[in-house]
C-alpha cells in the first residue's frame, strides 16, 4: 500500500469561477484527486481580509464556487471540499504561528507588498490583510499538506509557511509539522481577458464564467478582442497577443488544424468571424458538460451546502488531530 | 431583579503572584466577585506571545496562579476561572477583529510601544506580540464585559477594544458587541520592590510571593531596603521612598499607631528593626490565611485543575454564544 500525497488547494469565494480558473487550476485538481488526498478550501476567512465590509458577497459566492467545483467534476468522494471558517483549528494555529514570524518579515512579503500596491491600501492596510500569509500557513499545515498547487506569484506564501514549519519544529523539539512543496501545475495555462488585457478577472468584466449560459458564451466570444490591425479579411493578421488564438491554443484539441489556421490568418484571407466560430465550437464543447452538471446540482442548492458542510466536518477532524499534536508540543495539552 | 455587571480580568501565567498583585488587583477581585459576574482568565496564549520559546514555564504557572487565586479567596462559584487557550472562540474573534484594525494603528499602540522598548525587541518583534491588543479585545468582547479593571498603563488596551466594538457594530449593522469601561481600582495600591525599586517583579527578584513560607517572608522583610542614611537608631530617618513604610501604609490596619511610628522615625530614635518587626506582624497576619488555604488546595492539584477546566467550559459556552452572534452579523451562519 502506498500512501497518497496530501494536497491543499482552494479559492477565495469572491466571485464565480471563470475559464481562466478552469484551465489554470481546476483541471489540474481533477487530475490530483485521482492520485492524491485533496482538500479544497472555500477560503471565506481569507476573502474577508479584503472584503470585511461586504460579507454578503463572500457568503453568496461560497455556494456559487462550490457549484463550480461540482460542475467541473470535483468529486466529494475524492476531494474534501470545505469552508475555511468552519474549522476553528485554523484560527488557533494562525495565532500560535504569529509568535514565530517577525512583524518585519510580514512587511516584506513580496506577494503582500504587490497586492497592497495593486489595491491601493497604502498606510491604511488592515492587520488582517498583513497576516494572511500566516493564516495560509495554518491552512497548509493543518492538513500536513505536502503539495500546494500555486501560481508563480504565490511562491512566497509557501516559503513563508515552510519557514514557520521549520521554526516551530525546532523551537518545540518536534516533527509535528510538515513542509509543503509548491507545485506549479504543468498543464496550467494562463488566459488573457476577452478584451485582450493580460488578466481575466471579475473586476475587469472580461471573463467567461463556467456558469455562463451557452448564449452568453457565444456573445462574449463574438465580441472578443483580436488583432486591431486586421481590418479586412484579406489583410495579414497577427496571432501573437491575439486572445482568440491564445484560447484556441488551450481549447482546440486539433493541433494540426490550428497550425493551418494560424498560417492562414498570418498570410491573410482568414476572417476573425471564422476563427471565433471555431473557438466557440471548442469552448462550448468543453463547457457544455460542465453546464449540464451545474444544472443538476443547482436543482438542490441545499444538498450542495450539505455536501460542503459534511466536507467541513471531515476536514475539521483532520485539522483537530494536527492541532492536538501542536498543542502537545507547546505544552498546552491540559 | 438587577442584572449583575460583567467583569473580565486575569493574569499572564509567567510566575507566581506576589503581594503587589494582591493589593493591586486580587483584593479588588474579591470585592467584585460579590457584586459582579466575574471572569478571571489565566492568559496562557498572551503569555506565549513573549514566552513562545518557553512554553513549559507558562504551563507550570497556569497551575501556580490558579492556586494563588484560590488561596486569596477567589471563589469558583462566584468567579469563573478559566484558561485562555481552552476557548477556541477567542482565536476566531481575534482574526475577525484584525480586519478592523489598521497595521499602522497597532504600530502606534502606546502600551505595546513601551513594552517593545522595555523588552529590547526592536525590529525583531513578533507579529504575535504586535497583535496582542486585538487578542485582548477578543477576550473582553467574548464575555461582553462591561468592566475591565486595569492599571493606568493598560488604558490604551481598553480603548483599542472599544474602537473595534464600534467599528464592528457599525460595519455589520449590529449591536452584538459591547463597549467596556476601564476600571482603575480605588483600593489598589502599587508596592515598590523590597529593594526599593519602583516595581516589584519576578525578573528583579525583589518580590514577596503569596506562596512564600512564613520563614521566607520574615527573611525578606528583615532584609528590606530602608532609608540608607538612617545609620544609627538615634538618627532621623526618612519615611518617603522608604518601602517599609510604603508597605505599612498598605498593610497596617492601625493607622493611628502608624502615624506615631512615622513621626518617631522622622525625629530619630526608632530603629529599622522595630519598624520591620511591625511590618512582618501585619504582613504575616494578612498572608497566613492565604497560606493556609493554599496548603489545603495544594494537597490535590488535580482537583484544582478540574476546577479550572470546569470554569473553562463555562467560559467557553458564554464565548460561543457571542461568537455565534458575531458570525451571524458577518453572514457566516452557514
Amino acid at each position: 500500500m502506498t500512501t497518497k500525497k496530501i494536497v491543499l488547494t482552494g479559492d477565495r469565494p469572491t466571485g464565480p469561477l471563470h475559464i481562466g480558473h478552469y484551465v489554470g487550476s481546476l483541471k489540474n485538481r481533477l487530475i490530483l484527486q485521482e492520485t492524491c488526498t485533496q482538500f479544497v478550501m472555500l477560503a471565506d476567512v481569507q476573502a474577508l481580509t479584503d472584503n470585511f465590509d461586504n460579507p454578503q458577497k463572500v457568503r453568496e459566492n461560497v455556494v456559487e464556487v462550490a457549484l463550480d467545483y461540482l460542475a467541473v467534476g470535483l468529486d466529494p468522494g475524492k476531494s474534501t471540499i470545505f469552508i475555511q471558517s468552519l474549522l476553528p483549528q485554523l484560527f488557533e494555529l494562525t495565532l500560535y504561528y504569529l509568535n514565530l514570524v517577525t512583524w518585519n518579515r510580514l512587511k516584506h512579503n513580496p506577494t503582500v507588498k504587490q497586492e497592497i500596491t495593486q489595491k491601493g491600501y497604502g498606510e491604511s492596510v488592515s492587520a488582517g490583510f498583513m497576516v494572511y500569509p500566516v493564516s495560509q500557513a495554518a491552512d497548509i499545515t493543518a492538513f500536513k499538506a505536502e503539495i500546494v498547487p500555486v501560481g508563480e506569484d504565490q511562491l512566497p506564501m509557501v516559503e513563508q509557511s515552510n519557514e514557520i514549519v521549520r521554526h516551530f519544529n525546532r523551537i518545540y523539539h518536534t516533527n509535528v509539522l510538515v513542509e509543503a512543496e509548491a507545485l506549479i501545475p504543468k498543464i496550467a495555462a494562463r488566459l488573457p481577458g476577452i478584451d485582450g488585457k493580460a488578466k481575466m478577472s471579475k473586476s475587469l468584466g472580461n471573463a467567461i464564467y463556467l456558469s455562463d449560459t451557452a448564449d452568453v458564451v457565444a456573445k462574449k466570444i463574438k465580441g472578443m478582442y483580436t488583432d486591431p490591425n486586421h481590418l479586412r479579411v484579406e489583410d495579414p493578421g497577427q496571432v501573437e497577443g491575439n486572445p482568440v488564438f491564445d484560447y484556441l491554443e488551450v481549447f482546440d484539441p486539433d493541433k494540426e488544424k490550428l497550425e493551418e489556421m494560424k498560417a492562414h490568418y498570418r498570410r491573410g484571407g482568414l476572417g476573425d468571424s471564422v476563427v471565433k466560430k471555431r473557438l466557440a465550437e471548442v469552448v462550448q464543447a468543453e463547457l457544455e458538460p460542465i453546464r449540464q452538471r451545474r444544472a443538476q446540482f443547482e436543482k438542490d442548492r441545499g444538498a450542495v451546502m450539505q455536501l460542503v458542510l459534511h466536507g467541513s466536518q471531515r476536514a475539521a477532524s483532520v485539522a483537530a488531530q494536527t492541532l492536538s499534536e501542536v498543542r502537545k508540543a507547546m505544552c498546552l495539552d491540559y
